[in-house]
């Protein structure tokens, strides 16, 4: 009996790792809307399971997207030029847009759930804050450019993600001209 | 017998008429992939006079959007400056998305049919080219921008139109900084 406990932490473990794995997978092809049922299939795990590990939406999608707040945090914080650590994560949020319409849904304020679009565009400030008021300062970026505008080009970047790489470069491209000074 | 003819055609003018309006708003409202029964409901009809009037919906998609593009067309024939029209055609596509979603989707390419986007998309690409080149030569928008990055700024503008009115004229400002030369 002592044995079964340590087994039954790792099913739960295990399930729920399928589960993230599936989520990610099913919100990156359908955007934050998509059917929980479509998750629990993908992961082989019955509804109750999938519920277990999250019990709502939020917290499922909150999860899921810890990976790519965490990678830009990451890059941010280890940019060899802080003076381009901005140019730096909008072309590595640009990258992640492209495969994953959750991502892009979720930057633009359209999830299915307010406070948890909030609390990720806050993250997602909080990570551009310094390096934007960085490029600024070296003179990169207009003084003019607010955080919020910075966000609205996050969002049109999202929007050409969705037409494929070539145009996510072409876009990328163009709102760096319309940044500079 | 003789009176009743017209009398019928009035009606099937009428309906056609009412389906017409109720499609432009629920298109705006819902998108283009909305269901042809709300539509139907809107307009007080059943779904068999839908149909008569319009047989597919690439039909209702390509009435409902007719009127956007003629306008477009008037603003370009009709504009006093030739060298300005290319920046009124993005002001007045930038309007028309900020209340219409079905607008923003079908200029993005991401209509219900390949065949409807398609044909409107060329459309607008002819109402864009002559402004675009016209600009182009007079100094105000970088030569080496082309007709598809026309159309990656006006997907771009659709973005910031969901965001509301502030959003889309920031945007606005912004991408035709990125188009000067």
């Amino acid at each position: 009996m002592s044995a079964a406990r340590p087994s039954l932490r790792a099913d739960a473990r295990r399930n729920r790792d399928a589960v993230l794995v599936a989520a990610r997978e099913v919100f990156a092809e359908q955007g934050l809307d998509a059917p929980l049922d479509a998750v629990a299939r993908r992961a082989g795990v019955g509804r109750a399971t999938l519920y277990r590990s999250f019990p709502t939406r939020e917290d499922l999608v909150r999860a899921s997207f810890d990976d790519n707040l965490e990678a830009l945090e990451a890059l941010v914080a280890e940019h060899a030029d802080p003076d381009r650590a901005f140019e730096a994560l909008l072309r590595t949020t640009a990258e992640l847009q492209l495969r994953d319409l959750g991502f892009i849904e979720l930057l633009a304020r359209r999830g299915p759930d307010d406070a948890i679009t909030h609390d990720i565009v806050e993250r997602f400030l909080a990570v551009l804050r310094e390096p934007l008021r960085q490029a600024q300062a070296a003179g990169l970026v207009r003084a003019d450019v607010a955080e919020d505008d910075a966000m609205l080009v996050v969002e049109m970047l999202g929007a050409a993600a969705r037409g494929g790489a070539g145009r996510n470069d072409r876009a990328l491209a163009l709102l760096l001209d319309a940044l500079a000074p």
